[in-house]
């Protein structure tokens, strides 16, 4: 196996959440497969995830924003992106959302076609989504239910950016597990990730 | 006709955005048929998005946060409720995800019963949400695509927090469209805010 660059991000505020522990099995499996690994917890860096423009910061020119470029260079450094990070709301902490605004800007992660069909422009790159839920887990067939839970990074941002190898690893009813559901789990990620 | 407390809120940074225009022609029309209205542009207000919880700053407390008193005395105020933002990434923007996140706390807009299920607390409201979409309109019946596009606020989110009579008013594919379109489009918000 040849040793790939992993970027593995976490937006969960608690550091005792096991959100934080699957990042951290992640991270000491990936370390242990001999990966090179960069690593981004959103709220640590403090991220604003506030997508700003107007008709003077044109929306063509976020691309180039200079405040985004280093996450920028780690998505194109690496080989494997990773997510980590609670559904709220069924879907991603607005942390997560913004960065997803901020860094995978037009011109940088997609084009359009001149059909107005988008065009990505990430390639030969693999993704893993990580989701932790605390209520029970996705409950299908309810028509008027939408099953976001992360799907929409999956299908919506990261294929229309050009990535089309991504698995998706989840846990739901954490408000009523227990702690052998917990340390299977971690280890279970942590497996993955020296398996990547 | 009563009048009626509306709470008009709007997340789009460009001011000169269709986003905006419709928020302005909401607010004629509710101003014009006598109803009360309390706006909210979160990007002029600067809205931190960010929820923040750990071991210190319980997650149970959140309902008590004050720096979200002011919006949470606005949606007990209102009997109706607007939402007027743009799809990105087939979502709410990251300011008005959290938003919902910092607001809409466990104890204040929903609690779970013993079964775990959600219980909404919020009752007698009605809600509209107006979402502008660059794309096309929506690629139904696509396997692998979710369709969230403002549904996961209406379904997920104001649905599970009680509020059940809502109206979903949409325009897409705006990056092919012309004036007339989107005059058509404003002059339609403006009577139906009239005739809320």
């Amino acid at each position: 196996m040849s040793s790939k660059k992993v970027y593995l991000i976490v937006a969960q505020p608690n550091k005792t959440s096991l959100s934080h522990a699957s990042f951290e099995s992640i991270k000491k499996g990936l370390e242990t497969a001999g990966h090179e690994v960069k690593t981004l917890d959103l709220y640590a860096e403090n991220f604003n995830p506030v997508l700003i423009f107007d008709d003077n910061k044109r929306r063509r020119d976020l691309q180039y924003d200079t405040e985004m470029q280093v996450y920028r260079e780690a998505v194109l450094w690496a080989d494997h992106l990773i997510f980590v990070f609670p559904i709220w709301w069924s879907g991603m902490p607005a942390i997560l959302k913004g960065f997803i605004e901020r860094v995978f800007a037009k011109g940088f992660a997609y084009e359009y076609d001149s059909n107005m069909n988008i065009k990505g422009l990430l390639k030969n790159k693999s993704a893993w989504i990580v989701t932790l839920y605390d209520a029970p887990g996705i409950v299908r067939f309810v028509p008027f239910i939408i099953h976001d839970y992360g799907i929409v990074l999956k299908n919506q941002v990261l294929r229309s950016c050009g990535i089309k190898k991504i698995k998706y690893y989840r846990i739901s009813s954490l408000l009523r597990s227990n702690p052998e559901k917990r340390n299977k789990w971690l280890k279970k990620l942590y497996e993955l990730a020296v398996k990547l």
